[in-house]
């Protein structure tokens, strides 16, 4: 069933007995800010919550789970947040991918299959689509949770830099640093401060920068060779996708990461043309300035692709 | 005298038949924006307003005044905005040093000598004071006053990432962007785009940074060779004192920059240590968190000079 409202979301909430929470594979600040906000405030009704991941969760994100310890009951309610496809789960959490009683997601292209869902494809973060849930049912918003909410909304936002920057963005943000989210904190950990390894992995990639249709596509691909050689996580890796549409005339930007397995996945960033469309080409999906695909396990091959589709939306 | 409160402010403005708004030299985003938002609304109001600033705009704010043409009147007003002393005007506006009529500011310090000052220390930028004077004044905010108004604040909080950033801030924003201001492209032209040459010259600086004290101490060189290879501006370089400081674990980070008579320059930024202090060693000064001093001319030199320095500070 599709939930129309926040109110018939609040309502599904409100019938949860206890609750396991979904967070996508390589999990970012918005699947587990929300999936922790989330817990955090079922745990405060005195309801049993986990959020779980498909792997360990990064190192950079703990300060979102710290005092966290799961809690033993049998699940009756199972959530997923920012989840918009049953393989995004990853392997891990396979087994619950055919059981999942609500989806909380904010991608139009979400294609799960739950016995509810609310999808609100015009938020910018699950994070927000969260806040406004807790407002709904009325809830007290700890610093924890500010600290959870805010997270997701600024880093799905770029800190509110991208188009999908709502002005009900800048309000819940508003709300959650009077609700005692550290939010200059955050922002220097998110943003600001990168690894020695990101750091030489952006150096080695911006090198290898590969520029098309008279410099309005740019590309750069980090392969695992990368990886290894700067010794960095793939958690490591969030924030790579803005880079080429950071150079000067750049419309296109192309990010191709190479996965454990070897295959190639391009994340397509635009200033106007369709990114949505472009990664559609590939089976792949996303929002209209930010989309990803799976492409092949040949970087020449993958690059020539994906770089001749985008030459198109130019 | 000093306006308690921004009612009072109102009441100043609303005084001015005509009036003359004084933007500091080497203006930014947030003189700018205040400048020509109050501007525009002043003449929407039918009074003749103008905005004058010590040098020629720079090219990258052209979208604040487009359009804009100086009127012809005698003033009777004259505004500043910004400018928290009078030398920083610049020599172009000197006449005007000790006749301002009423100083709007954000400084602390601010020290200028005016008949009616407004400084509120706690404000992020200048524009969200102009952006609370307009809210008090009634006034509709077209979606060019909103461009203007969002840039200085977006500019001033680097893009709502900073301390600074209040929930003020954050509410203002989500006003303006609801008047009309093109937040995304904005933020894309001010904290994203650079220049290809720059990026590249980003690029070989970082792969040549070098680090002492376990990974305490970094810092990078940019050469004339560097300057001339990349083909860029010397203005271009604006931001590159911040990169060491981005590398997780570095307390003190250096950025040597050889000048055209080939002399280098170094400045010095710190999480904790006085920047101050390491850069009087050799003559130079500034604040505690940023400082600069002269070198010499040879590069080894130079950054052994400079780390040894640093590496007592650690």
């Amino acid at each position: 069933m599709i939930l129309a409202d926040i109110s018939a979301l609040a309502r599904k909430l409100n019938d949860c007995r206890n609750a396991v929470i979904l967070t996508h594979a390589h999990p970012d600040g918005d699947t587990l800010g929300a999936g922790f906000g989330l817990c955090c405030y079922l745990r405060s009704r005195g309801i049993k919550a986990n959020v779980l991941n498909s792997e360990p969760l990064p190192e950079k994100f703990s300060f979102l789970y710290k005092d966290y310890e799961p809690q033993d009951f049998e699940p009756s309610c199972v959530i997923s947040v920012d989840v918009a496809a049953k393989d995004l789960l990853g392997d891990g959490l396979s087994d619950y991918a055919d059981r999942i009683d609500l989806c909380i997601d904010h991608h139009f292209s979400n294609r799960m299959s739950a016995k509810d869902c609310y999808i609100d494809g015009d938020s910018c973060a699950v994070c927000l689509i969260i806040f406004e849930l807790l407002k709904e049912l009325g809830a007290d918003i700890t610093p924890q949770i500010a600290n959870c909410l805010y997270t997701g909304i600024a880093t799905d936002t770029g800190c509110f830099m991208f188009e999908n920057t709502s002005p009900a963005a800048h309000r819940a943000a508003a709300a959650l640093v009077e609700a005692g989210a550290q939010a200059a904190a955050i922002n220097r950990e998110m943003f600001q401060v990168k690894s020695r390894g990101r750091i030489f992995a952006e150096q080695r990639a911006i090198g290898e920068m590969k520029f098309a249709c008279g410099g309005k596509v740019a590309l750069i691909t980090v392969t695992n060779a990368l990886i290894e050689g700067c010794n960095i996580d793939r958690a490591d890796l969030d924030g790579f996708a803005g880079i080429p549409l950071s150079v000067e005339g750049v419309e296109i930007g192309i990010t191709l990461k190479q996965q454990p397995e070897g295959v190639f996945k391009a994340s397509v960033r635009t200033v106007s043309a369709d990114a949505s469309a472009i990664a559609q080409r590939f089976g792949g999906g996303g929002h209209i300035r930010a989309a990803g695909c799976t492409l092949t396990d040949d970087r020449e091959e993958s690059e020539r692709m994906i770089t001749e589709a985008a030459a198109e939306f130019v």
